[in-house]
């Protein structure tokens, strides 16, 4: 192993990045405005271009200014952050016993998106896939149990821009009773998955949101509309019932500038009388 | 605004990158293995240098191959993943009534890490500083409201490399009639937080923790060892009384490539006689 150096200067690029990112962090440099050209980084830094172009493109990789095309890069105007919060799951469990008009008046989407369901384009797939070893450890079943996999989408007309994208797969033994849940064209379901459940007899008792995130390939960067820089949150939300048995995983991905994922944990009282 | 081209055929390193993507997640690429030279790929996909050298930057921006220095870039071997559950709120909670030999014994970083605490290297660091803005509408303050600051962090004294980093913000008139709880020769405080709270008369009874993600600053790069295009996930955790008061935020940095976060939520069971 080599040695670690100790206090070496770091490469003049990396200095000038940060002294830029707290520039704009301090607000010296607000949402929009343009930051420093190639030519001026390289006289106040006494740098070459290379140094000054290498400094950009780290800003544009960390998601702190946009990546114009041509353009002179300013930075990034943050999008306006949804808050999607773990006390929906009780809201849709209680919704699921509402009645039919009730249930079909509020959609799930309407509350998750900075955008009204009807100027939205929506889209869903539902097809019959073998589980595979990895969904298969998580419902303990064989690998070759067949699941009913649904994929929606939701798209903005206007820029074909993805807006919201997920997948769920639930063991086709659980839900096969009832034909009606096995068509696409029953979407959208009044009252959503917590009601198609009630249906075949299944309540959930306890939801799991497993929470990452990593990098968007080009690909899904390319569909969400990502500017460089932008991580995408992994959400996987298991649903469970009484016995403990899995019932549904739900897999979504959230553009990290634009989301925030709310978590609510309420906690038993302490006993009365204190030990401490 | 310009009319969105259909179909384009994008550029060639855009797609050789998905193509060794898309290798790797079939496991025909595993980890650790090499991805084809320059000349590879310049022969492979019938490109120019200066395309297969994008195709190989764009994997390694999407953190999925190492960035060696000179060496030949493989494919990137996952590091174990550390799982952090909020049914630890509810667990901390109950130890801080446990005798203090029995609080003692069970450090928080211990079950957070993968390396016994004997292992780490740790710092903690305390002052008092005003709320400012952003914290002041959290806790519903005025910005000037002086806090208690306690900054951790974790290192491993062999690579001196971050393992684990969170800043806490208390209001300074929580705490302070215990002035114990100001000095951070008490650390480690046997039962952590929750204990110490309970000294000062405070129960907490609901945790909220806030997530979302970023790309790290080049310091933050550099702290944590992260590999290029691995993110930051950023969660406050936020603790609140039985009168609905914020007593506390606490904020946590987690490399995304070596942390899940879970979060379990329990539901109320339907009532017997339903309406459905």
């Amino acid at each position: 192993m080599e040695p670690r150096p100790t206090a070496v200067r770091p490469p003049i690029h990396l200095r000038i990045a940060d002294d830029i990112r707290m520039q704009i962090e301090r607000g010296e440099l607000p949402p929009g405005a343009a930051i420093p050209t190639l030519a001026e980084i390289s006289e106040r830094w006494s740098c070459g271009m290379n140094s000054a172009r290498g400094a950009v493109a780290l800003l544009r990789a960390q998601g702190l200014i946009t990546s114009g095309r041509g353009k002179a890069p300013v930075v990034r105007i943050p999008p306006r952050r949804v808050i999607r919060s773990s006390e929906r799951h009780q809201i849709e469990k209680d919704l699921a016993l509402k009645p039919e008009a009730e249930r079909g008046a509020i959609g799930e989407a309407e509350t998750n998106l900075n955008m009204s369901i009807g100027a939205q384009r929506f889209s869903s797939q539902y097809d019959q896939v073998e589980a595979g070893p990895e969904l298969a450890k998580v419902f303990g079943v064989e690998p070759t149990t067949l699941m009913l996999r649904r994929q929606w989408e939701a798209t903005d007309p206007n820029t074909e821009l993805r807006l919201s994208w997920s997948v769920s797969h639930i063991p086709l033994d659980i839900v096969k009773s009832n034909p009606a849940l096995l068509d696409p064209n029953n979407e959208p379901w009044p009252g959503g998955t917590q009601h198609q459940l009630s249906t075949v007899g299944v309540e959930i008792m306890k939801m799991v949101d497993e929470v990452t995130a990593r990098m968007p390939t080009t690909v899904e960067a390319q569909l969400w509309g990502l500017p460089e820089g932008v991580p995408l949150i992994f959400c996987r939300r298991i649903s469970i019932d009484g016995d403990g048995r899995v019932i549904e995983t739900s897999d979504a991905d959230y553009p990290a500038d634009r989301t925030e994922l709310h978590f609510v944990t309420p906690l038993r009282p302490w006993p009365k009388r204190r030990q401490a």
